[in-house]
């Protein structure tokens, strides 16, 4: 059988979704609109979060347990924590029918899809999956039903893995906005280190370093922070429970990869010390040319130029400086505000596609009253 | 004498710069409008250059020479690379008089303020001086007298010192809208490889990691970017030629704190292998602590709340979304745009002081059709 469909649901999906926080109440938000799933079932052992998600409209109904929950399903979405998926898999594993597809919300995955495949019945359709998406609130109160709109979400397959389960849950995804892209679990972990948990951890040691050199040494040091360190330690605001988690629960993958990443450090501290400026001027200029090519803005339609304006701290001066620029027709690609060092007036960053445009919106500030400086990123 | 006037001058201080570029050219325009200062005359070896700054009004006068230019000048601005400054201290040093205040506007300071001292007569008086602006754009074509507005322009002077000519600056730089800050000569070069160069170097080497595992491994892996891998990112993409001559300039203060980063990462990575997560636990929340408590917007008014606006792609939405906040009173402290990993699309960063103002706009907007999801930084 290769409908993607189950026979006898031509009427459309019964989805179960086991957690209504935060991802889980927005999946059931998103999903209720979508018209191939006629109904979506919610599940929570936090009665009034659960309480909540069925008054904003996350799910048609809630069940009683686990199990009653998953009883029926076509779907069965796991919106737990990593570390307690395992003992759900193991709980609602006999309740489980062949056919349904299990799948997940974990920022990890190597350890919990194989706690999946392992807890449940060879009928069942395991499909790791990893939504990009999300905010530092917690629960239904603030879920949202655009919060996968424009957001990655990755399927981690293993060779078990059933294609069509990886095709229903991709129709599923497509039709709630978010953007799939195929990992292999193995892979999942290595990737998501490298992209999202290494740059957390070099924002914190960053962060850490300064702030103790400031307390030791010189306590005007973070005064001279400008938008370079602000940047590189923005993440290093994040919230300290959600990270020990990911650090506990990707482990391997992290470690793997911070040795890789302070091997790097020592090759730069030697290139320096040995003032090997071939081998700099290469690492520098390669970088370079990674960052300006990254996916995104930067590349997808041309030239940015950006153009730099000193902005008045009273309200409005942003506004109307983003509404001049729009009513001449010209697209805001990027926008964003440098603050002076002691947070007072700042800077406001804006691109703008190509040099035409730039001018054009230039010479409109200007005329406003505004400092403009173009450049080139 | 104690005047910081110079006897003879009570008309207006002669100042005179050599090198028209960025910031010599931004300078002299920035001086010219000061009251205590009568004359500003140029010099630079690239006689285009000066020729520029002369037609942009950077400079009232050009000289023949350094020799002419610094002949008779009460304060003499060296903006020269750091690379040049002990050629050019001690070619003009026998047309110096005595009393003369010289200063430079290199980024390290050690050296240069050094070397400054030992070319030039006693009774010359040296005083160092880094300006944190600028862009990398280069050439008096792209001066701008606003330049220094706002800008941390730090002056380090050693035990040679003389008092009064760091206040004669002083008053020269506050007139020009800079905020001066006094650093020790042998903290200086520390502290901003602190804030500025280990920085760049973290940003660079963990890009090239990613760029070099993406090559090797999974070229989607830098479809994964997010925000905080562009944050901690953004200034891999600076100009390799600046940033290699600040490693050569400042080579024994980097390396030093490139060390003691090392040494961090490799506790970190300690911590991790070994499951010690009460020393994790406290990293993370020292490091947000510190994070959050930068001088800045982050805590200059009080607490404030992030709105996370989904904005579609184009011209005139970013407009009518700060444009509707401020109508409504409601300052915006800070905003930026994140994008989707493949550029597509974004959610639009915007902070606001305190929930009730969060709220007024969260309703405001959600009324005209956006969605808001509201969050504490």
């Amino acid at each position: 059988m290769t409908s993607l469909i189950p026979a006898g649901r031509e009427a459309g999906l019964r989805v179960a979704i086991l957690g209504t926080g935060l991802i889980g109440a927005s999946l059931g938000m998103s999903l209720r609109e979508v018209a191939t799933v006629a109904e979506v079932i919610g599940y929570d052992t936090d009665a009034v979060g659960l309480d909540t998600a069925l008054h904003r409209g996350a799910v048609d109904h809630v069940a009683a347990d686990a199990a009653d929950a998953v009883a029926d399903a076509d779907v069965v979405v796991l919106a737990a924590p990593p570390s307690a998926i395992p003992s759900v898999a193991r709980e609602i594993a006999p309740h489980l029918r062949d056919g349904t597809v299990l799948t997940d919300v974990g920022s990890v995955k190597a350890d919990v899809v194989a706690a999946m495949e392992a807890a449940v019945p060879p009928g069942v359709r395991v499909v790791g999956g990893h939504p990009m998406a999300g905010s530092h609130e917690h629960g239904a109160a603030h879920a949202a039903k655009d919060m996968f709109v424009g957001a990655t979400w990755l399927l981690t397959p293993t060779p078990r893995t059933d294609a069509d389960a990886v095709q229903l849950l991709n129709g599923l995804l497509t039709a709630i906005g978010a953007r799939v892209v195929i990992v292999d679990t193995a892979a999942h972990d290595t990737l998501v280190a490298i992209v999202s948990h290494l740059p957390q951890l070099t924002a914190t040691t960053l962060m850490s370093l300064a702030a103790e050199r400031a307390r030791r040494q010189d306590a005007r040091l973070l005064l001279l922070a400008g938008g370079g360190f602000r940047d590189a330690t923005r993440v290093a605001a994040s919230n300290p429970q959600m990270w020990l988690d990911i650090c506990r629960e990707n482990r391997e993958a992290i470690v793997a990869v911070l040795d890789e990443y302070a091997a790097r450090i020592g090759q730069l501290r030697m290139m320096l010390f040995e003032g090997d400026e071939a081998r700099l001027t290469q690492l520098l200029t390669d970088a370079r040319e990674a960052r300006r090519s990254l996916p995104g803005k930067e590349t997808a339609t041309g030239q940015l130029v950006e153009l730099r304006i000193p902005i008045p701290d009273r309200p409005g001066a942003i506004a109307e400086i983003t509404t001049t620029v729009s009513e001449l027709g010209v697209n805001i690609e990027d926008l964003g505000i440098e603050h002076a060092p002691d947070g007072r007036g700042g800077t406001m960053r804006l691109a703008v596609n190509g040099t035409d445009a730039a001018t054009t919106a230039g010479d409109a500030l200007a005329q406003r009253g505004y400092t403009v400086v173009e450049r080139m990123p």
